[in-house]
């Protein structure tokens, strides 16, 4: 039987990281954090998302386009778990997976025209990477994707932990206002890797066209410098 | 840039369902619905699900093997619309999508080890035809993935909507114990189309290895017969 066939992608989304480094864990973590999904030509029509602002949330499913690896690797090593301890890849939403989709759930703002794009999705709550390719979009159906009382193992803990975030006037004024929610939100969500607890350590995340460098001590996070790129 | 790359089946889930007819419109509908997931020989290693049993529901992402069509059509016709309404197919679950990718929330009852097909996941609530290809299996994370506040537009309503289900002890004894209740739950969902509502038509629903064949009338399917095959 074969049943390999070939993936395209529909559409693109652009999104505020370029850099793996800081981006959200999970959809919803950083719910200010916009994205912009703009359909590839040939699927820019408005006929294939009419109706779509009956719905609140959206599933993109997604190409992990920098996580393609040849050969299979049956265990992965969550970030969360501190990254010594192995989790079979069907236990994780690691990027690393025989097939390398990804998965999340997201906000719908609005629709939006625009001239050379077409119609574009502007969503919220993104966790995804700068032209990240999209390969689906499917609308949350609440009654059949809604599991509040599901036991999510690992990922169940530390859910709720947030940093304290010192942004200095000074700094955050470089941000276009629109941009600093999103980029506090996701800040207070602590970028480290969950096994680095270095007060010295200055960390250098890139957001939009900025480089924000800061440390992390205890449950604070304190900005030490903006640069514009 | 090419982003076309190919996928390819880690897994099959065996259901009862060979037919389209009758399947639960969306995962959960039938809550002891089972489902059997086998993994490709490549892919059959304990290391690979490691952990999972600390997740209480998993997200299938599947193919819609059979609803691979050439060219795009950006619209379709839901069923529960009436088939005549159409919306845009990234408004809609609909099978025939640009990459036919479906997405289905499933409960995890245990894992199973089998001399000939190894470790092998039993799910229950699924909506899928025996012999689906398995592309992806992920876990279900509930701050992320649980939305019960989301507005879920036609997909909202009748979700509550049930049959009254008169199943004659004679037929029902027909059918192994353990299949009755999954049985039960697929009938009362009301499989018709939702424009078919003549009460003199005989319909017949291939279940597991049974043709089990009914009248609706108004709220209350009768089941009149039932064949083994």
């Amino acid at each position: 039987m074969s049943d390999r066939w070939m993936v395209e992608p529909i559409a693109y989304i652009r999104t505020d990281f370029s850099d793996k480094f800081g981006i959200p864990r999970q959809s919803g973590r950083a719910p200010s954090l916009m994205g912009r999904i703009v359909f590839e030509p040939k699927f820019r029509t408005p006929d294939a998302i009419r109706g779509i602002e009956g719905f609140s949330h959206l599933w993109l499913i997604f190409d992990f386009s920098k996580a393609h690896r040849e050969g299979f690797s049956p265990v992965v090593r969550p970030p969360r778990l501190g990254g010594n301890r192995r989790v079979g890849v069907f236990a994780s939403r690691s990027p690393f997976r025989p097939n390398p989709i990804g998965l999340t759930c997201v906000k719908l703002e609005r629709v939006e025209f625009d001239e050379n794009e077409g119609h574009v999705l502007i969503v919220s709550g993104v966790d995804l990477l700068n032209m990240t390719p999209i390969i689906d979009i499917k609308p949350y159906i609440p009654f059949a994707d809604s599991h509040p009382d599901a036991v999510g193992s690992y990922a169940d803990e530390e859910s709720g932990h947030k940093l304290h975030v010192v942004f200095p006037d000074a700094l955050l004024s470089i941000i276009p206002e629109n941009k600093r929610a999103a980029l506090i939100e996701c800040l207070s969500d602590d970028p480290r890797p969950s096994y680095q607890h270095d007060p010295n350590r200055k960390y250098s995340m890139r957001y939009s066209s900025f480089d924000v460098h800061f440390h992390i001590n205890g449950s604070t996070l304190e900005v030490v410098g903006v640069d514009e790129l």
